[in-house]
């Protein structure tokens, strides 16, 4: 997508704090660990997958450009990604998902069941390590994102089918599901230095986690099956509305207008039906306007970072835009 | 159960407090408030449905007898009673049940993914409020207390099925799933007097949760359908393993454990057959030490109430015991 710049790889990103993430990941397990066998035999499970760990890098690497990475950003960053695995949880659970970065998911695994109570379990265990740090601002910027993070899920439900789905409604969805996690991993690590860290860092992780979410939501409509792991058009299929179609419906004719609808009518859409409707999308403009809304939240994060102290930490966060733009997830 | 004592109307118990419970209902609706119409929509539903508020009635007669009830525990009856609601949510999710209280539940009425999403938001939205406070123990008690109902909700997912599920397994679960809220809904009460009252109500609303546990798991044995709103037998049904059948398999001879396998292996159990291991576990004597061992519980929370001042909020608070193990829920 960013044309102008070299490809980005996570190790790279990632370098200037493996030691502290390796960390993070060892405190995770601790945390985890509870006396009941079946907790224990799905938090396995989860170690196993073990994901990028984007958010405890974004929250590592803004400790370090504005300060020191201590003990208690190795425990933050283990808040933030159990705060993430147990939102996964709760999001595979509720779409019937078999799989997560081609592993089972927890509900085909296990059972639905134990998917939804495993993730409070992890959310709740998250809280309680805040609250062992005794510092009210952590605890003041997590239990606010927490609570965007669910109401960002009642958005997502509300973007199915309605093709009165506005922009507006879909920059409130991104803001809240996926920006608002990252923005809150971002000014945690401020915190680690002065307090004229936070505003910046914190506008950082919005711009990044919503330029991010519109990439995702891109692919969708431009991806091949092999480089995304899953269908194309996926989400048209589940009569998910995001920001290329709401920014093509606009430019659209009476005709293209009934396509689309129709898509949304049909319970179980045809492959045929999908690319009809990611054509017209194309064709009217869809694709470059969400392009052209990602650049400029690409911008906005640049911007942003240009006001913290420059360093290899700020190189890091620099080369993280790029990642999340390049490729998704 | 308790022939010795007269009958116990909730209102009896909730008359020295009345006027703060309003005052918690009142702030329900404020803390639960958003700008997306669907989580207002669901949470219309909830409050029309209101429960009896037994956890707020304690935690508020706890502070009253203690100490002053001020706004601070109308702020954490509230907490207890959102981190309730929203247990019972996820409850109601996986269970796939219809009804709650005589109402259509919120994955009946919304969907399964709603009720998951809204349990979360109540959740998140309760821990905001706590970290509004800025007091350190509330958070301590509750963070501990909310980890233990997910740990109690995991248990439970392990005692179906499991004729190994033994006595000291059925305890764990019932401290955690029930016991936890009760108990730190008495301690944050508490902490509006002395901290040397915080012991004595908790452990008074662990043994009044234990208790009332129990008698919610005998009522399945004993109880007639119209006294309870659901069908006799309906663990059993489940293949979800209570004290009552626990206590009677050591005394079982070979046939009738034989007839309780039977049972436990047939996916959809006909009347006759619950109607049968309800007779075997009653005969050899299930039913009779549920019951002992709820008495026991009993006389511990009335010993514990003993070292608290006494007055009309004590003299509630031991109205409670009664009514917990005369119908519970």
């Amino acid at each position: 997508m960013r044309s102008d710049v070299a490809h980005v790889t996570l190790a790279e990103i990632q370098d200037p704090v493996h030691r502290e993430l390796d960390a993070v990941f060892d405190e995770l397990g601790r945390v985890v660990k509870a006396d009941v066998p079946l907790i224990n035999d799905v938090s396995q499970h989860l170690l196993r997958i073990k994901g990028k760990m984007f958010r405890p890098t974004l929250l590592l690497l803004s400790a370090q450009a504005v300060g020191d990475v201590t003990s208690k950003e190795v425990t933050l960053g283990a808040v933030v990604e159990l705060i993430h695995i147990a939102t996964l949880l709760h999001d595979d659970s509720v779409d019937h998902s078999a799989l997560r970065r081609g592993q089972p998911t927890v509900n085909a695994e296990f059972s639905h069941e134990v998917a939804v109570i495993m993730g409070d379990y992890l959310f709740s265990r998250a809280i309680e390590q805040l609250v062992k740090l005794k510092a009210q601002e952590p605890l003041e910027i997590m239990s606010r994102v927490t609570n965007e993070l669910t109401i960002g899920e009642m958005r997502e439900v509300m973007s199915y089918d309605g093709l009165d789905f506005s922009e507006k409604d879909y920059e409130s969805l991104i803001l809240a599901k996926t920006a608002s996690l990252m923005a809150g991993a971002c000014e945690l690590g401020a915190l680690a230095g002065g307090e004229e860290w936070r505003e910046p860092l914190r506008r950082f992780g919005t711009s990044l986690g919503a330029a991010f979410q519109i990439a995702d939501d891109l692919l969708d409509y431009t991806a091949t099956e092999q480089a995304t792991g899953k269908p194309v058009g996926q989400d048209l299929r589940e009569h998910k509305v995001t920001l290329p179609l709401i920014a093509a419906i606009p430019r659209m004719n009476a005709d293209e207008r009934r396509i689309v609808e129709a898509l949304m009518a049909d319970a179980s859409p045809h492959d045929a039906e999908i690319s009809a409707v990611i054509r017209i999308v194309d064709a009217r403009g869809g694709i470059a306007a969400a392009r052209e809304q990602a650049m400029k939240l690409v911008r906005r994060a640049e911007e942003e970072l240009d006001k913290i102290p420059s360093g290899v930490a700020r190189d890091a966060l620099n080369a993280s835009i790029t990642y999340c733009v390049e490729r998704s997830r």
